[in-house]
């Protein structure tokens, strides 16, 4: 099959289907759609989490360890932020820093995040394109039992102790999705849409909040294909299990596929999930859905695609 | 002998002077209003680099070969802005780069230079005052063969090379000394006011330049010294003898004493220089002018406090 992917996708989990799909793939045919919703100012930098994961973890640079930042990176920058009574709950790496420094500086002179981004991938030599969900701000907030808290706050400061009874996407009503991708999500091309296994809440929810996403899957022509994010009533990573629960949801791969009725043809998940109450009209199918070595990760890709392939032939008989 | 003392001061020369005087110093006493001409942006930081050498040094952070910057220096950020395609011919090292992100932020939040750089002292444990010589903007650009430049595309970029036909200090007419360094100025305990060795037209010059500073010059009830940045026709460092010479002045510690005219009572020099023709109203006095050891820095603290002494003496008799 030719043709192209898109992936929506957030930071780590995403992160790492879109580097199996990068390896499974004509790099130049693929296209991922990042979640904003995590942007935050921090230190007066312009900070973009799930798109700098996307990056680092495509041009080979990030930390192997953690999922996100840089390898073999140093923290000079954070001691001497503390010694001057600066904030040092978020950490920037001195070498990862250089990223919000330089895209600071080039919002400051009036250059969009899709136009940073791209020069961005384009110098660590990053094939597939990588568009931020919107060029308007979108910021996802937290009610908890603590109060409102940004998502940075909750996530990182807080590290997702607070009980979360609410989730707003703030500003995603008026955003408009970037040009490109909303040209990518229409695109006569397209082989296949697919969401990452990412969280579906704080990182999925907020690229399908922005109305014209939304609506690009609802009238989708070529097949949407999810991964599931949840193995076994766990998440891989990150609070989605926690949230889902607090929020009265069952923390089950069933619950996310519901969370996508409507906008979803198939449903991929790991073999121990496959038996679940799923949708009637997502088809299903079983992978292995953790991604610990590149083969995993190619393999995930490989079965996402074969999913949205199949579905496309059945469409067409 | 008690009372205060105040030094106008730029960069590396000027900030070993004043190392040595608050060594010999109380440092509650003593108080130092920078340059800040040399002041721009880069990478959309705010960078002040005679306050900076000027805090470090007091800190004991200073890197003891470049006399500017902090020692333990690691440079992974400029590392990473250069595979970003970002600007790398003015260097801020990992640590230091932390002062200009702090600069700048709290610039943004609407803080002056006069806050912000008494809470770096304080964060750094630095005794003596640093206090900008303005909170308005001054910037020194220079007239070469090659057009105006800004200063640190001059000094950095262009390494000095360029010929020097004119000075401007922009923006030093409309420009207020800060509260703080007028009061210092005319602080009715006032024991001496200090010109440090640094270059007279690019540091020194900017603080001149400032209508409220030079007025208290002239107007002084302290004794003012300065001390030569000129040995033996040459700068200890960067290129005042050279842009002297360019600019049609003989590159001499006389000449130097020459601008300075009218608002100096004393003028420290290098004993190699004692025999030259100065101005006759400038009592000249001999201490050997290079710092190399930190006992250097003291004894020409010394020497140049017991010049003002014995000044105030004489007038007072």
């Amino acid at each position: 099959m030719t043709g192209m992917v898109v992936v929506l996708s957030g930071g780590v989990g995403g992160a790492k289907l879109v580097l199996g799909l990068s390896r499974v793939l004509d790099p130049a045919k693929l296209t991922v759609i990042a979640n904003t919703g995590d942007d935050f100012l921090h230190l007066g930098l312009a900070i973009s989490p799930d798109i700098d994961t996307i990056l680092y973890t495509l041009a080979g640079l990030v930390d192997p360890e953690r999922g996100w930042g840089r390898r073999d990176e140093t923290w000079k920058f954070m001691e001497a932020i503390e010694q001057l009574g600066g904030e040092t709950w978020f950490r920037l790496g001195d070498a990862d820093l250089a990223l919000h420094v330089e895209r600071t500086r080039r919002l400051a002179a009036g250059a969009t995040l899709s136009d940073i981004t791209a020069h961005l991938a384009r110098r660590l030599g990053v094939g597939p394109r990588i568009l931020p969900m919107s060029d308007d701000p979108v910021r996802t907030r937290l009610g908890t039992a603590e109060g409102w808290l940004d998502f940075q706050d909750y996530f990182v400061r807080r590290r997702c102790e607070p009980l979360v009874h609410e989730i707003r996407y703030e500003g995603a009503d008026a955003a408009a999705p970037s040009a490109a991708a909303l040209a990518a999500l229409r695109d006569p091309r397209l082989r296949a849409i697919i969401i990452g296994p990412s969280n579906p809440l704080l990182s999925i929810g907020p690229l399908l909040a922005v109305p014209g996403i939304r609506a690009a899957l609802a009238n989708r022509s070529a097949p949407v294909v999810a991964v599931s994010p949840i193995i076994a009533g766990k998440a891989v990573k990150g609070p989605t299990a926690k949230m889902m629960r607090e929020l009265g949801l069952p923390a089950t791969a069933e619950e996310v596929a519901r969370g996508y009725a409507g906008l979803i043809d198939a449903f991929v998940v790991d073999p121990v999930d496959a038996k679940g109450a799923f949708p009637a009209a997502i088809r299903v199918l079983a992978a292995p859905a953790l991604m610990e070595t590149i083969e995993d990760r190619e393999r995930l890709a490989s079965a996402t695609l074969a999913a949205a392939d199949r579905l496309a032939r059945s469409a067409s008989v």
